[in-house]
């Protein structure tokens, strides 16, 4: 049997490197021979929670079928987020806060999924069911997760099962979850140094919805107007994705998260339907959403619901 | 919010009557205002436990769709196993042993799913997490699932989670697992009074493989040559069952539970790609497969590789 690999989805947020970390020694633990992978190198946000915590980033990997034959995915199941050659291997285990959606097996496999604000909340609970004690280091990565998938537990995909996780960890990380949480939020919102392309890629999913191909990518900043300073080349990269990739429609959303404001940037042949999907319109050629931080629960629904609906 | 309605899958077996029945129970001591429901009637391996547990069969439905907007489903998640209209409700819960192939969802949901031989081994898991006691009338309907799934803990499928799963909820149950388990086992052999067309649908699933829609049903016997006697007319049945449902291909498995030897009978297409795919020949127009019990571990993955392969 090869070695398990374990990752999260492409352009990979702190959810997707740390839970790839958490699980893969959760299995460990449990008797499988499991690596933690990354398909892309940490986001500045993740590199302070693993610079916190003295963790190295996982390595990255090409296509997952040159290397082994199993497979754990976390933070993602759909296939056009996940490794090239994913189709190629056996996918053993998912643990996954998404819908379920462009994911198939030929096996019965592990499969764990519930409707939390993050993925190392169900990870955190089957280390308790399995007697699992988690090591401080990695508490302190599952409790950043927590922090950035939640928004320091302001995002409406926030539930109480992830405030209890976060609490727990916290205790077991020995920090003061505020305090650490908003520095390492604020860390990720540091953008200047950036090019426009590695912006608009930074956590960046494709969604295939009715025919048409959206990307939607988002950036949580402090201040907004640093970025939209920047919007015609900012457009100008969107639109060379599209064109590269096929993508029909590039959505960009600025989430400023003091405020709880998305500002978002659209370019594409369905300008007009994604503002509609949020019964909005371009004030200066931008949406202004008030309490919208979610893509997840807050962006991708209603797009899926005007484009599929 | 409307009515939770649980349910397994079409055709139904022992182990989707009584999961239906067993997650419905522990739903509702979560808070859930959950029915057990079902897509058929019980057969007589079930009807014998649910009898000898005192408890109601689960009132059959048409289109779910015509009666709640939220389902969980068990013991299956492929749509065309499922209910008529599930495409149009939500899919709040799976709780599942089976692969994951034609099933998505727009919203993230609870999926638990493990390779073990029983969607009762893992809901008695989910019982243990939540700290739910087992009734003893509901134990004993698990304990009849995991031995009906494993023929007694011979299958390939049963683990070794199954074997203590299935011991504990004896002692709940109060009853000796392997003399109810035999008889339980033998109720369900009997088939002198049903119909070819019955006996062909009895525990019948539907597989699409590689752009070919097959067929695959099995029964378990304690003697074979009783239904080989009515052959001619099984076949008729299986030709006729083909056309009006466009079945490429009937693959009907005859499997003796004491011998633990199956039968196969063919109709269609793919006669030769059939007996290829067990790697053997027909004799007499009949495939003899020593050791072969599980339709899920030992008749589907083969035929997937030939099909698909």
């Amino acid at each position: 049997m090869s070695k398990l690999l374990v990752f999260g989805h492409q352009n990979p947020d702190t959810d997707a490197i740390t839970s790839a970390i958490s699980y893969a020694f959760l299995l460990r633990q449990l008797g499988e021979d499991a690596e933690a992978v990354a398909l892309g190198t940490p986001n500045e946000e993740t590199q302070y929670a693993l610079n916190y915590f003295k963790k190295e980033a996982p390595r990255v990997i090409g296509d997952v079928s040159q290397e082994t034959n199993s497979v754990a995915l976390v933070d993602h199941n759909e296939v056009q987020q996940s490794a090239t050659g994913v189709e190629k291997v056996e996918v053993e285990f998912v643990v996954d806060h998404h819908r379920i959606a462009n994911f198939q097996t030929a096996n019965p496999l592990f499969y764990r999924a519930e409707p939390v604000g993050c993925t190392n909340t169900i990870l955190y609970k089957m280390y308790k069911e399995y007697g699992v004690e988690v090591p401080k280091d990695i508490a302190g990565l599952m409790v950043s997760a927590i922090v950035s998938d939640t928004l320091l537990f302001k995002s409406p995909t926030c539930t109480q099962q992830d405030i209890e996780a976060a609490t727990d960890l916290a205790n077991i990380a020995e920090i003061d979850v505020n305090v650490y949480g908003l520095e390492m939020l604020k860390a990720g919102t540091n953008l200047g140094d950036k090019s426009e392309a590695e912006l608009i890629d930074l956590d960046a999913k494709s969604f295939p919805m009715g025919g048409a191909n959206l990307r939607i990518a988002q950036v949580n900043v402090v201040d907004p107007e640093e970025l939209l300073a920047r919007r015609e080349a900012l457009e100008e990269s969107m639109r060379a994705a599209n064109s590269e990739n096929g993508y029909d429609t590039f959505v960009f959303v600025i989430t400023n998260i003091l405020t709880s404001v998305s500002t978002v940037l659209v370019v594409g042949d369905y300008k007009d339907k994604v503002a509609q999907a949020f019964n909005s319109s371009y004030t200066d050629g931008l949406l202004t959403l008030p309490g919208v931080v979610s893509r997840k629960k807050q962006v991708v629904p209603p797009l899926t619901v005007a484009f599929e609906g």
